[in-house]
This record gives C-alpha cells, sequence and structure tokens, in this order.
C-alpha cells in the first residue's frame, strides 16, 4: 500500500478525556467520520478531573494534549467538560494545532432546540465544570438563560454500571431524582437539558423514566453528537495543515494513564464496540 | 521558649492519605498523642486511589512519603486502607524512617475482638485495597477467614454528605444495604465487620442501623483508633531517631495537593475541629 501523500490522507483527530466518557464522543465521531484516523487518551491515573481545581485540572489537560500532538495529531477534541470548561482557552494559547471543547457545540445545539427565546436550559454536569459556569456563559451569549446542576454522584455511579440490574439501577433514579427535583425546584420552566459530561448519554433511560414520572418533559441534548458534526464542519470549513509523519496510523489507537485491562472492559460500554489494545502510558505525577 | 533538645522534643508524625479519610486516624492519634507534631498531607490532586492500579498508587505514595520526609518526619503513618494494602512494603523499603500502616493495627483489633476462632470477619473496603486481599492475607495469618467486599460507591456519597438530609441519607444506606446484602450472603456467618477505609468511620450509624435492619448484629472494629493505640505503641518500645531540624513545627501542618478551601471545609467533618491553615503543594503530574 502506498504511503498517504500529505494533502490526501485521513486527518488525526487527537480526542482526550479524564476516563472513559470521552468515548462517548468518539462514538460519536466515528459515526460522523468513520475514515479519520483517531488517538484517544484516557488520563484514568488522575480522574475524576470533576471535583478538582481549575489550576490542577489546566495542568492535567496540557500534558495530555502535549502527547497528542507528539503523536502526530492534526486536531484536537477535547471529550470532557470539566476540560473543555476550565483549561480550552489555556489549550488553545499553548498548542499550533485547532482545539475544540464539547460546551460551545452543546450550547450551540440547545439554542437550535429551544423554540422560545424565554426559555432556561438546563444543565446537569460536574462540580467543577458548574462552577466554571462556562456553559451559561455561552448560553447567555446565545439569549438564553441557564441553570447549571452539580450531579457529582452520576459519573460514580455510571463507572460502577449501577445503570441495569433493578435494585442497583433504583438507586441510580433516586440519586437522579433528587438532583433533578433540586434543579427543577430553581428553575421550574426549564424544557431543555444538556447533558454536560460525557458519562451522562449513558443514563438516558434513566433520565427520561424520571422525567416522566416527575411530569416534566424536557429535550435532551448530547454534546457527544453535537461536538461530532462540529468537528466535521470544521474539517470541511477550514482544514488544518496535516503532519506527513502521522500517515501510517491505524483507524483507532487507545492510551490509559492507569490500568488497561479496567479501559478495556469498562471503555467498550462507552465505545459500543470491544477496543482495541489500549496501551498504558506514564504523563509523570 | 528554648528549642527542645533532639532526645525530649515529642516527636513529628508524617500522616498520609489520598484525601480527607484519613484525618479520622489522624483524629484518633491525637486523642493518643495529643502533645506530638503532625503533619499531614491529602493527595487530593490524585485522589480516588481506591480504583486505581498497584503501580499508580504505588508511585504516589512514595512521591507523598518523600514529602513529608523531607519535612521532618520521624515516623510515617499511611493513614489509607488502599496505600497500605498495595504500597506499605514499597515504603519500608524505600524510606529511611518507620512507617506503619492501617491494615495490621485492623487485623489485630478484628482478632481480639472474635470470641470464636471459626469467625468470618467482613471486610469493606475499596476495590483496590479488595484486589490486593492484603486483609485476608493479615487476617488469615492470624487464624481467622475473611470475606473482602468492595464498596466502591461509598466514599464518593461521604465526600459528597449524603448522610444527614433524609433523602440523601436514604440513598447512602441504600447502597449500604445492597453491600452488606451481597457481602452477607457470602458470609452468612460474619460477626465482626472491618471498616477498611478511612472514609467508613462517618458512616458509623448508617451501618449500625443497616445491620439491625437485616436483623444481622456484628462487632464493628474502626481501623484508625486501633492503628493509633499501635502508633502510640511504637513510639514507646522502640522510638525512632528524631531530626532535630523539626523541633519547631506547630502541632499541626496541612498540605493538600488540590483545592486548599475545599480541604478546610470538608476536612473539619474527618477532624472533627475546624483545620488550621491548609497549604498547596505540587508533587507534579
Amino acid at each position: 500500500m502506498n504511503a498517504p501523500t500529505e494533502t490526501t490522507r485521513p486527518p488525526v483527530i487527537g480526542v482526550f478525556d479524564s476516563g472513559f466518557g470521552g468515548l462517548t464522543v468518539l462514538r460519536a465521531l466515528l459515526l460522523e467520520m468513520p475514515d479519520a484516523r483517531y488517538i484517544y487518551l484516557g488520563d484514568t491515573a488522575r480522574l475524576p478531573y470533576g471535583s478538582k481545581s481549575r489550576e490542577t485540572v489546566v495542568r492535567y489537560a496540557l500534558s495530555s494534549a502535549r502527547f497528542l500532538l507528539e503523536q502526530g495529531a492534526d486536531l484536537l477534541v477535547i471529550a470532557c467538560n470539566t476540560a473543555s470548561a476550565l483549561a480550552l482557552e489555556d489549550l488553545r494559547d499553548a498548542l499550533p494545532i485547532p482545539a475544540l471543547g464539547v460546551i460551545e457545540p452543546g450550547a450551540d445545539a440547545a439554542r437550535a432546540a429551544t423554540t422560545s427565546p424565554a426559555d432556561t436550559v438546563l444543565v446537569l454536569a460536574t462540580t467543577a465544570t458548574v462552577h466554571s459556569h462556562a456553559y451559561a456563559q455561552k448560553l447567555r451569549s446565545l439569549g438564553l438563560s441557564a441553570y447549571e446542576k452539580a450531579c457529582p454522584l452520576l459519573v460514580p455511579l455510571v463507572e460502577e454500571g449501577w445503570l441495569s440490574d433493578p435494585a442497583k439501577a433504583a438507586v441510580t433514579a433516586e440519586v437522579l431524582h433528587i438532583y433533578l427535583i433540586e434543579a427543577l425546584s430553581a428553575a421550574p420552566k426549564a424544557q431543555t437539558l444538556v447533558l454536560g459530561c460525557t458519562h451522562y448519554p449513558l443514563l438516558l433511560p434513566l433520565i427520561e423514566t424520571t422525567l416522566k414520572s416527575l411530569r416534566h418533559p424536557m429535550r435532551i441534548i448530547d454534546s457527544a453528537r453535537a461536538t461530532a458534526r462540529s468537528t466535521a464542519r470544521l474539517l470541511a470549513q477550514s482544514p488544518p495543515r496535516l503532519h506527513t509523519h502521522a500517515a501510517d496510523l491505524p483507524n483507532l489507537t487507545f492510551y490509559a494513564t492507569d490500568s488497561t485491562e479496567k479501559f478495556q472492559h469498562l471503555g467498550s460500554q462507552f465505545l459500543g464496540q470491544p477496543l482495541s489494545q489500549v496501551h498504558l502510558l506514564d504523563l509523570g505525577g
């Protein structure tokens, strides 16, 4: 097989997250652009980002992004709401390649979904994402009100897989119920709900059931799909300069900073297909 | 005030944990030895340890321990079950000062509490501690059977404070109920319960209520108190050589690797008293 030339080979998209959640974004990217090359990095040795400070998250995000750049990424997708909220500007300043987060596409999709300009958008996210007010700022710039609700227990419940066994799914539903009651009492007219964490798409059926039990139907926005569409648009409209040295990468390459066995096992639930080999990576610290 | 001499000044005890849980051990140490000097390090930028691999936990524990040594610790207490289970031997090999973990004292206390030599001890702990089988090995060496149960959702529930609000405490109770039913169906004759994570003492009232509802009373062992007694015994029987340069330390010094505000706020619940100033520390990574 001939090596693809600089201009015709598929782009290399670096995707990074604190752990597994970003695989829901990779899944959407694969549906949108199946021929691209993807290098995914899960910073599992330092997860979760969602409970940590801005300074710490920026430091972690920069080291992850630099690694993906060294591996040949032409473009970076920050498939983590917390890192997008806290570190996107720092990453854009520090990197010579374009970087997309998940928050702007999610907010744009919420704008497109709202019918009334007076609509309040409810955003469920990690504590760090909520404290950054990145969603509220972006939604306000689009003319929408926002109420951001921190839901710190949802990530551990998803990571533990408390979603199918009836007694365990009932616990997850009760936690969701408590968070949604608190959120809807603060924003009773909200009709649009943004899943502001890449773990939450796995909760979609439970969220829909809970909203039905609360008799409060909502339009639900999954930032993963919106981010994949934005990435495809960016690549079509203003394609980045492609590095030649990364031309021979396989379709999917995975790195994790902690146990690769766990990554392979849990990751397949997020990606929706078995993961090929996962490489162990030491980012120091 | 004259500087204390090398032989008469109080010992400096370095205490470290991945986060806040170790403060329950510090609380017990303060009750046992109120006059010692304590340097506490919470590695909050890299928590939790309990879901991570042995290699990663050893690396984190070594860097934390070396920092405490540089600060003048005469003795190290690893106030974290996961680090004790996975890294104690590596720490003892690498450090020139004595190091105590929480697992041996907890197992010894369980042995002392059992009345029948055929008793099975039930250990609730993090996933990493359970996978290490450190408790089972130690308990077997004391002639006891052990069943170790991983309870990964308890740490996030404690850290979120889902303990007092009735609806939230009911969720925590239901999670405990699920874990205890699973554990007691595997070890139906267990009469002794070891709290194998330094977060769990905050769950003691809920654990007692849950065991009552299951009609399965148990003797409950809190490793924190057992560890404090072991530390006092070690200092009395074979006192370590005291460094002179650390003689002027205050009674309590706190370091955290992530947000010091959060540490100060949440930490007071674990310590049972307000925390004085917390210093931010960058261990790299």
